[in-house]
């Protein structure tokens, strides 16, 4: 079993260096994949982190990026290499937003592609979603990117790469439908220019931001991280299917 | 401005018809854009349902289905030609899960693509989902296909078309993290085939759905993608940014 | 075995409605595919009509399109599902100009994609091509778009659509070995934008329309159609070969 | 000008050689670019023949070939290339069948991407349709494949690669709507593989060759291909549409 | 065995005509195949040159062209569907420097596509390096395109075809490791259009050109590619591992 | 300006880590570029490794790998998203074979799709090949994969990784113009799998290699490349062209 860490490259507001994104996922995934190992006795392979993803949406700031059509295929054949070599599960955890879309899609991809790879995604802040509602200060919209959670974590683990001096809050004037937060977005995706919802990059509210809320962050991130892990490591892919003791014929229902 | 509901052709347990997503998408739809004319005053005109949908993770029962990469191109080049055709708005109203993250990618395809025009997608049951958690019978897993939900629904709007005798509970047995359901699922996304998780198609229990439940899913799901519409037929794009008072020169923040 | 029609939604000049091929091709179809079950006893299912169809070159007055290239591998995705859903038998049966060409392409590859699955097509005027040449009025370029022909099955079909007060012809000005039309086209292919050669989209003479050769043109066409989906149930695809005595060793030949 | 010939590499029964298509259609062009030069004072390069067709169809006997979308891509490609080079006209001339519909593709594709390029495409035996029905001594179905046509053509162009003692006749059994024929074949196009419907690949009758038939049939295309590239140089592009009183505005017709 | 030769169509200078690459590899691989058939008993088929390659960056000057990523699928295929007629080995043999990078990549996509066929590549001027490194006049940034080596081959292949009054020699400046040469070019590829490299579009010097060096390059081309082909003819792919004694299992090394 | 390293993650034969061209080309472009700030004042940036890379071809061994062409296409869009976040100059300095012919034709494709970006690309050992050549004890044949110049590198640079007892030579059974070496390989390039060229995935010969080598190779690598981006840093794009008094117009020479 592998788990790779996903990534990316770009702006994060005026306080949070580029490589915010993959700092994270690679310090919650290091941390999950020993604890998965040591707590829950999964033996799991940590890949480097994949720091090239599908930041488009942040070109007008600053991204090294692949659109999501390409990310799609780049996840896809990497996987299909590690099959192809072996390995016969493999985890995405997933530390920017813009690769959530298209992880998904690989999923799908590679479970056709790679019959004999069992295939899972997640994203780290909705693994501790729970322990980030409790803790946050802000509201729906004050995490979201450069925000309350990833400069909380980045005041926890690299301290010295944050300008806190430099960090605003910044809400776009979006309907309640259209919010977007981490984990409590609303349910409508708009297609809009980054530029357009913020006038620096950041969005949500990195005020609110402290060490210890990224201790907790963290903590609760690794945890989480590692039971999906542990959980995915014990899957068994036959044994999936309820106890449904009814069994027609394929297909039925009338058209 | 198009709302373009979007559908699928694919087997739906034995008690349903193949065309379920497609003719429950249609009927909100066409309440959502008479409402949306009437209580909001939104000017919106609906298309027909795109009916062939990304469905193949159904092939191990039936669909009539295209891959989801090919899903993102087609919606693209639709929305493409009708920005061409004079559109500058484009609302896709989803009710088929498999075409959820292809329409993800697809908004910011086409906001590349196509600069004039304005795009969003929702699934129905997201923008309903208050109102479904306080009616639904089942928790987590019991509403993901062929479920309390689409049948409910199918029995308000087309009895004839459901079979309740055949219907099934059929719950995957799967970890909390991974479960499967239309508004409560989950976090990790699992690449398994549907009939490693399903013996008959069914996803979640039909057995629970009536046409009451059907009546309030229905009522709920015009009412808020009617809101929504009209939200964004409103949306004003070059006022969304917040009114944060720093404007930092493009970039920033330290590698 | 499966009959798939396949229309588009794009401007019919000024006196027909949009969907104009995507209607004619369904009424075709359900007529066919009921007088090919009654009459010759073949057993077809009939497919939802694909509306989205190859529209590019009516893009300067209006279409929901997507390109040739995608209409290609979208069909073939699609006779790919229903091949994997157990189908053996799929004729496509088209209702617009503009798929013809990829539908020929797509038959080739879903022959190389799906070895089980035996595929044809044709358009609904070449198979009725003996009657709508006893019918017409016009010569060759009269019946090509929003034309004699179509114009006379929308009066036949759904009269309340048509704005005969509105219809003009439109004769391009084509020497004749470029002429467009349904079934005497010149043998020529120009590449020319749609408005280069009509003023309003019309291309051909809808004032030789009416609702008597609609009938006769609706007819005929169902007729042929049925009798060509028949003959399609029937063929034995492994003896198709000529009585042909030699059987030379693979290749020969001198380059 | 350019007037670019395209052909085939391929098995062409026991009797032809694989180059076949190649020099006839090189032939072809050679006299009708000459011809266009002289009577018709028509400006035109002669391009060397794009001998790498899609041939895919002929496989099961022998083939250098392209599939259909990237011949489509080929030849969009090379007009772009030959239309950033500063040429304004570009002509098909075809002489193999499976270049024809992706040639159609390619029209619609090369008006899109080289706006100021005026393109055309158009199959010999189309051009010369009229005299090879007086010429010919077979029916529907004997003209298809290393037939009367093809082989007469050779045995007058070179006869010394022609093997008259191997050639067999060989009709595949097929309905009448299903027929393939150069000129007159049948409107339902049948995906089946080439080794299906003949036994030693030729498909139509080449006993019905003779060279003074082969003389008729290119003195005939020769002719019908200058004049086509004549009227070619000579289109308008500004002045093709015809001269019909109205001018309603953009759209139009209900849905 | 079939050997391919490679060539384009592109501008050469004022001197050259633009069939030149065509017209030398095809030179080249007719005297190697005769060659390796009676010195060296290899049995090889030559193919029809490709005459259309990858030129894009010769646009500016003139080129029919196909980009990079087309040329490798053009060539894959093709490989492949000889692969299919049953051939297996082939060797493509290169007369263009814009076609050397693509063939690279189809050689490892044609080694996984076609699992039984032997495939290689090589440049003429590359076998040929020794001999022209003897018999050149010139130095590194001499010999790059429409120089002093395709001149003097011209010169004694097809004399009449070469205008020497317009040969003039165009150097870029480019630093050491920048140079431009068939065989001693400078390790670093820049990307730059060929209009900024040179006024006429020679690279290298042709004035130094000679029908005698044309004559020695020739007869060395021809001598080192016959041996290739008769190398590649012998080689058994199933003996070319080394006589290493060791053979731990797969993978291995830390990471 | 920036620099980006290009790795690889495979197998480097039983002695050396997979992370092997990842490690050397970050060490190599580390050094150079500090050394092209002080010693040249160039100013560059250095982009994290690309650490994912082409090689599928070692895939029977191991290799976390996409093939050529997706290659071609991430770099491509790196490069797009570099440009268009305001970069002016960009140098691939590459560290792992497959990689070298993918990065040629991204610098064609990266030339046309980024009209403002100079771009290059060149391989470490390229660079450094004259003192490469004076230092190494092999001939050719014996620095390709985990071979000397690679193991006498990772020995100086990583000596914990290596495992020396396990290094075994590893000479393919190749003539001479098939020869695979770093600096010196024959000009045939041959489509064959790892595992057919060597049993345990070396290629050349490890013993050879030591620590004092490894310093030599890395002190000549680092200058060299750090000579590369400076004399990269100063090209002025406008003034390549040479003092050719010439100046006829476009085009030119017969066909």
């Amino acid at each position: 079993m592998v788990v790779v860490p996903t990534g990316s490259l770009e702006q994060h507001g005026p306080h949070l260096p580029v490589r915010t994104d993959t700092s994270l996922v690679s310090a919650v995934c290091e941390g999950a994949v020993s604890a998965a190992r040591q707590a829950h006795r999964a033996d799991a392979l940590l890949a480097p982190t994949l720091w090239l993803g599908a930041s488009h949406h942040h070109l007008p700031f600053f991204a090294a990026s692949i659109d999501e059509r390409t990310y799609v295929e780049v996840v896809t054949q990497l996987a299909a290499s590690l099959a192809a070599s072996g390995f016969t599960r493999l985890f995405f955890v997933n530390g920017h937003g813009g690769n959530a879309a298209p992880l998904r899609l690989a999923v799908n991809e590679i479970r056709r592609r790679c019959p004999g790879l069992l295939v899972a995604a997640a994203e780290y802040w909705a693994l501790a979603a729970a322990a980030i509602r409790r803790t946050r200060g802000t509201g729906p919209g004050g995490a979201a990117h450069a925000c309350e959670v990833e400069t909380s974590l980045m005041l926890h683990l690299d301290p010295a790469s944050v300008d806190m001096g430099a960090a605003r809050p910044s809400w776009p004037q979006l309907p309640p439908l259209f919010v977007r937060d981490l984990i409590d977005g609303g349910p409508v995706t708009l297609g809009v220019e980054w530029d357009a919802l913020s006038a620096d990059g950041t969005m949500g509210d990195p005020t609110q931001a402290s060490e210890e809320k990224g201790e907790v962050f963290l903590r609760a991130a690794v945890a989480a991280t590692a039971e999906a892990v542990a959980a995915f490591a014990r899957l068994d892919p036959g044994a999936l299917r309820g106890g449904v003791p009814v069994s027609p014929a394929r297909g039925g229902g009338s058209v």
